[in-house]
């Protein structure tokens, strides 16, 4: 997204629309005519309050979620989620399942290494990542099957919908393409997304998931690693990344007007212009399988190291 | 702090220095002369690469601490350091020692029994948190002992330094006072302050810790909860609170141009005119024992309750 004319080649935070970037601006001099910066106002104020209830509201409506779903913004990146699913969902004797498809899908399985079982049900490190395997398996029994929809740093992209095995909760590492394409987010139990990417500047992340699934774990949480307790709470369990969620909340106003559709076909038609020209060209060459190239993240190498430099 | 004339009456976050709004409103237009929004840049870029390498050593020398220490800038506000700081530092068998003067300082060792075995080295529950204990002890063995130097919701904070036992490192809660008055920080092991008091807006954490204490504990710590992850990335072991990191850094720089004698001076002048004035009228009353009374929040209720509505 580029709507400024700016560019950045970070695989990381984005650009964002012009219109989020000036009513950031303007509420850090002076939040809803409340005379003071959102950077000093109460999180437990009527102001943000509201922000945060249609945030969540929003990104429920955007997912086409029913009430079963809760949507909760909380700190600590993606990498946070890493833990905090395997502690929620995952006993110590019990085992989930995990794609290996790339840097941050291996994390997250070796982080729930330390809570419970982990079977790898396929895993493309074998070509360094450079493809989404076309058949994987499910450990009979699974808690849940665990999927990183986008890997950003190799540049590949899961075809949706999955189909897994009915009655495995699927939870999915959405950081990198969430709000990018139009994707049935009912087939999913748990849904995290590292703002940073797609909604908004880093300091937040959104999680969407199934109440249904939790409450089955015998471990003891610590009150800030429980998805219920922040879910009671209404997200405001503690003070929350105020600014951060409401540029965020800013982004999915930007979103809702623009349309996924609309973004999804402009990603579409960008990332093919850059696909033909990275194939057309003796210089730069994209290692990554074509039926599995990400819209998001597009990764190309130079012919030579020297260039590349 | 008011150098607005802004006023709050908040005890969370703070009205910010006018300095700070001016450029942190700049950065969100253009950060350091990039072109982009401080929300579109990458953590990993050199210009805030800068800024956090920047602000952490602005911490650790505001806090005169020695190289054993590193300070780090976490996600999760005070409540992740309630689990944080057992899991690193405490084993199931062992104990640690906790001051119980108030919700925070109650939350803090509740959330420690889920990782070993919490001796209550002091309590003033018993006359709801109005004052501070003048005797404690610290149970034989201790890991550490742990405590909070304001109680926001009570308004009491503790006289320092504390004398404590030698050889038992100590924690220190200290959100909602860093940096409102002149402290020794050396005789503390592990300090950590959510920002939004003191430091700047939600959504980060400082944390200086003594490595020393580090890796003694025989669990596996997932890698977000880990100081030791931490300091070896140099606080960039995720994508950080971009935003709110580089807010505290310029409220961290305006802290050491005021001089926190000065800041401190003027903290007493102020409370001192609030408690004279609570203390002279009969519409108001302060319920703090007067020695243990917090300069940082004025706690008072009004003489009756539909006064106070």
């Amino acid at each position: 997204v580029c709507p400024m004319g700016k560019i950045n080649f970070y695989a990381g935070p984005a650009i964002l629309p012009a219109t989020v970037i000036e009513q950031a601006q303007a509420a850090v001099k002076n939040f809803e005519g409340t005379g003071l910066s959102i950077l000093e106002v109460s999180h437990r104020g009527k102001e943000f309050v509201k922000v945060m209830d249609n945030a969540r509201a929003l990104a429920k409506e955007l997912m086409g979620l029913n009430d079963n779903y809760e949507v909760i913004f909380l700190h600590g990146g993606g990498l946070s989620q890493f833990h905090m699913v395997p502690m929620n969902l995952l006993n110590e004797n019990e085992t989930a399942s995990y794609f290996d498809t790339g840097t941050w899908a291996h994390g997250a399985l070796t982080e729930a290494k330390l809570f419970g079982n982990v079977h790898i049900a396929c895993s493309s490190k074998d070509k360094n990542y450079t493809y989404i395997p076309r058949q994987y398996n499910v450990a009979p029994g699974s808690k849940y099957l665990h999927i990183t929809s986008n890997n950003t740093i190799y540049g590949t992209q899961l075809q949706l919908p999955l189909n897994p095995p009915a009655g495995v909760p699927v939870v999915c590492d959405m950081s990198s393409d969430i709000f990018s394409r139009k994707v049935d987010y009912n087939p999913f139990d748990l849904v995290y997304a590292a703002a940073q990417k797609n909604l908004g500047p880093s300091g937040t992340t959104l999680v969407a998931v199934n109440k249904n699934i939790l409450g089955h774990v015998n471990r003891r949480i610590p009150r800030m690693l429980d998805y219920r307790q922040h879910i009671e709470k209404e997200s405001l369990l503690n003070t929350p990344s105020v600014f951060p969620i409401y540029v965020a909340y800013l982004t999915l106003q930007w979103v809702k007007s623009e349309g996924v559709d609309n973004i999804e076909a402009r990603n579409l038609r960008k990332a093919k212009k850059l696909y033909d020209t990275i194939d057309a060209s003796d210089l730069f060459n994209c290692p990554i399988a074509k039926e599995d190239r990400s819209v998001m993240n597009v990764c190309f190498t130079v012919a030579s190291k020297e260039l590349e430099e």
